[in-house]
């Protein structure tokens, strides 16, 4: 029988800092936990959770809801990821149930995971629109936290990054490397996030002066295909650029293949930034520079705003700029 | 109020055939299921589930066990993708719950979803054995299969690729393009996915009457972290080789980095190779030859089993040989 104890010689810590990992209510060093989580694997450890749920008549779960278009893709596989992982270090399970395709699905995935006993909701929203989910999480009894949206009435629900002054900060970055002709590549049209991004862009080329081009602006639909598409039509376009700036990296990607076909050299020929921070981006020959969303942290933030609300206050997380070898400078 | 018939309109089908396609009980060709899909999304249609589940006292949620560590990259998010949209197309909801790191709790993940009255329950399973699962179908009321294993005595429950078998396609198209010094960066050791393709390169060399070289052979753990490691490795030891095959294409990609870092270019200097047919393969420069698994296929099927168990028999499905830029011919 594997002990609270083995995972703690293993992983070189003392059992209360193991304890405490476990159930998530101390801070402890991120590089602790991935050892602390390491050591669990290895030995088998095993809380026992499900005894515990049975004398309590609770399934200590945390429900997530994300629609399922999204699904597929690196920024929300690392997500679910965090999600499940802080879950798990507040010795919750996750279930995540899919939002599907309208404002009334995504209410149907909530009242689902009510009706399963969930302790705790975090909702990534798609269709529901800022004012209905201050209503929704008026109205319910259990615990609920937005991911990536700004609450007016429910400041300490929701978890969210300034995507505007990401993205202010990424244009400042390449127009300070000389670039004016920056190309953008738009999320799906009605996305808050997307819309952010769009914002910021074009505060940042008139705050510097620059009328912004719309033969400079290409729409996509987040996935690499759509960047793809989005690259192709702006080349064919066949007006000058210097730079593209997709709205994730994804998009980016899909922009590199195109800029490729049309025999354009990255970054020589043109430079290329994204958003998000994937680990495709990081890999990718040359290697993209980004801007680090911090999924990890927000989600962290999540999990603790529905579990152990007295530790969380704050709701504004901030991306962050990271230079990488795409981004060539002009000057 | 949105009907069936207005998405019926948009998508240009008859009513019958969106509601075939949503209950999924008839074969409706996937490209016309996708003009459905954005057809519910335009429209805003919400088929009336919960008040359907209310009357049944059902939760019409279908689960899905999938341990975390798996979730963060792009073949997972593929695999939840799929098994929601196909559980839509049944009319059901998908259930996400994490199997964590050991077979007690895969169990308990299981035991989960049974007590959150999930109809049918498909596992992945990372930590259960053959001979466990079997046991755990035999037991339970409620309709289960496994994803990815091949289980003796209930093949009826079960979804498999033949790893070992699309592993000798990959070698022997390597082998006819020239390549005798072939590296392998095998997955984490102990993984019946990672030993089988392990299998299959040592069983192709050796029919081409090849001794397989032990400095050949490096090991990841899946992740492009862990292909880029074990590239340096392999680059480290400094014994001649043509090509690299990746046991998937997160360590591919992995592997292409090292080679870029050591001054090496791809396909020119070293040819390169992968498992999944993931996104990212298709849009790498140079694009990277592959397997494709047949994900949706294979996911499309479990569900049926579980939900439609009269239409669904064999549980074999074939890897697919994808050849791109990233392997040369040096005949």
């Amino acid at each position: 029988m594997v002990t609270i104890l083995d995972v703690a010689r293993l992983a070189g810590v003392s059992k209360a800092t193991v304890s405490r990992a476990l159930n998530g209510k101390v801070f402890v060093r991120e590089e602790v936990k991935a050892r602390i989580m390491q050591a669990i694997e290895e030995t088998g450890y095993k809380p026992n959770q499900l005894a515990r749920n049975l004398a309590n008549n609770k399934t200590n779960s945390v429900g997530l809801v994300i629609t399922n278009g999204l699904y597929n893709g690196p920024f929300f596989s690392s997500m679910i990821y965090h999600a499940a992982t802080n879950s798990e270090m507040h010795g919750r399970q996750l279930v995540l149930a899919d939002g599907k395709h309208s404002a009334q699905e995504e209410r149907d995935a909530i009242d689902l995971l009510l009706s399963l006993r969930c302790e705790a909701i975090m909702i990534y929203p798609k269709y529901l629109t800022v004012e209905e989910l201050d209503e929704i999480i008026e109205q319910s009894e259990t615990p609920i936290v937005v991911i990536n949206r700004e609450l007016v009435r429910h400041r300490s629900q929701c978890v969210f990054v300034d995507h505007q002054q990401s993205c202010a900060a990424m244009m400042a970055y390449l127009l300070a490397q000389g670039h004016t002709r920056i190309a953008f590549v738009a999320g799906s049209e009605g996305s808050p996030t997307g819309e952010s991004r769009l914002a910021g862009y074009h505060n940042a080329l008139r705050n510097a002066g620059i009328e912004p081009d719309p033969q400079l602006l290409v729409r996509g639909t987040w996935s690499t295909d759509s960047g793809y598409e989005a690259g192709r039509e702006l080349l064919a376009r066949d007006v000058p650029f210097t730079c593209v700036l997709a709205g994730n990296d994804d998009m980016a990607i899909g922009v590199a293949k195109a800029c490729h076909e049309a025999g354009l050299r990255l970054p020589q020929d043109v430079s290329l930034a994204g958003f998000d921070d994937s680990v495709i981006g990081k890999y990718y020959n040359p290697s993209l520079t980004t801007i680090h969303v911090p999924m990890d942290e927000m989600i962290r933030h999540a999990v603790g705003i529905v579990l152990t609300p007295e530790d969380n206050a704050s709701c504004s997380h901030q991306g962050e700029l990271v230079r990488r070898e795409s981004v060539r400078t002009l000057l």
